[in-house]
């Protein structure tokens, strides 16, 4: 049976989002993955609520072997919060959760370049909004991180070079991303990155 | 039995967070809840791994029997990509989900306020990003915002007034949310804001 994976991201707002997802299907199926996108969800209903939009993304969730997320940070120094909750919803059934990022920088990179100078106290950094920055050396919040590294066999997969000119539309880290995890769920592979103590 | 509720939010990331976090479990404790905060949850170990720290909020998230989260926007105008994680977790284990945000604006607005003028296009909203807004009156991407009328017996709690001086430590707004989670919870009311096709 083809794996089925849910793609989460924050593409589904690109003005082109369809092409996108398109394009994100076509490549899983190059890597012997069925692909579901959340537009492709609901067919062709005119104006749908946000209520029936939840629905189908929740039961698509449930009916997915896995989940690729893409965590470009998304209008924040962060990952889109609807894609965070998506792969926490996947976490919690236990299904792999694999991920991605179109911006190389660490999330303490990340604040500083959108926060301004960071300050230093008792060997913590603080942001120049009062908060503490995490200094974990990964790319964001800190369960978005370790999630991917207990249950999806590797940490987020992150572009070699800097940011690209088009990270929304950029599918070349996507695709590395796919292709560890069609390895993933083909051998099993995906639980082994931390001990496994998670559930 | 007293209910476990876990406390998601950024202000772990407060310098004070320790006291903060005080302040919410004793008005857990004034409503009947016993609260789980995330820093209370490892004890005193010293400079802790991410690790570590995840497995811990994970297995604090499976011992509660809900979650109230600080919605508030973070680095950015959605919640913390954290705590976003942390109520899909805990709605695909189906346990009821509350939430607040201290930030009166609806998303839309936020857009706005963080990313300039809009522009519209065949009736639909952009910000200067390139990439449409949500337009459903919710206060986050319709994930978070969905989760709680579906799993929470009610929306987000905002607060009334303008955004406060010191939305990190304001927990006016948190307290009604505390005040109707313990309703919910006690008469079980918490799964009828919206029809109950959720799982």
């Amino acid at each position: 049976m083809t794996p089925k994976v849910y793609l989460a991201g924050p593409e589904v707002f690109l003005p082109d989002a369809v092409e996108v997802g398109r394009r994100k299907v076509a490549i899983c199926a190059r890597y012997g993955l069925a692909g579901l996108f959340p537009l492709d969800l609901d067919g062709p209903a005119v104006a749908p609520t946000s209520s029936a939009i939840f629905q189908a993304c929740c039961a698509a969730m449930r009916e997915a072997d896995a989940v690729i997320a893409n965590l470009t940070p998304f209008r924040g120094v962060g990952a889109d919060p609807g894609t965070a909750f998506e792969l926490g919803y996947m976490l919690a059934f236990g299904r792999p959760v694999f991920g991605y990022t179109n911006d190389p920088l660490a999330h303490l990179e990340r604040v500083r370049s959108g926060f301004g100078p960071l300050r230093t106290e008792r060997g913590q950094f603080f942001a120049a909004d009062g908060y503490a920055v995490e200094n974990f050396e990964l790319f964001d919040n800190l369960m978005l991180a370790e999630a991917l590294l207990a249950h999806g066999g590797t940490g987020v997969f992150t572009p070699a070079a800097p940011a690209r000119s088009d990270p929304g539309r950029d599918l070349g880290t996507f695709e590395r991303c796919v292709s560890h995890a069609a390895a993933a769920l083909r051998d099993g592979s995906w639980g082994e990155a931390r001990p496994k103590t998670f559930p």
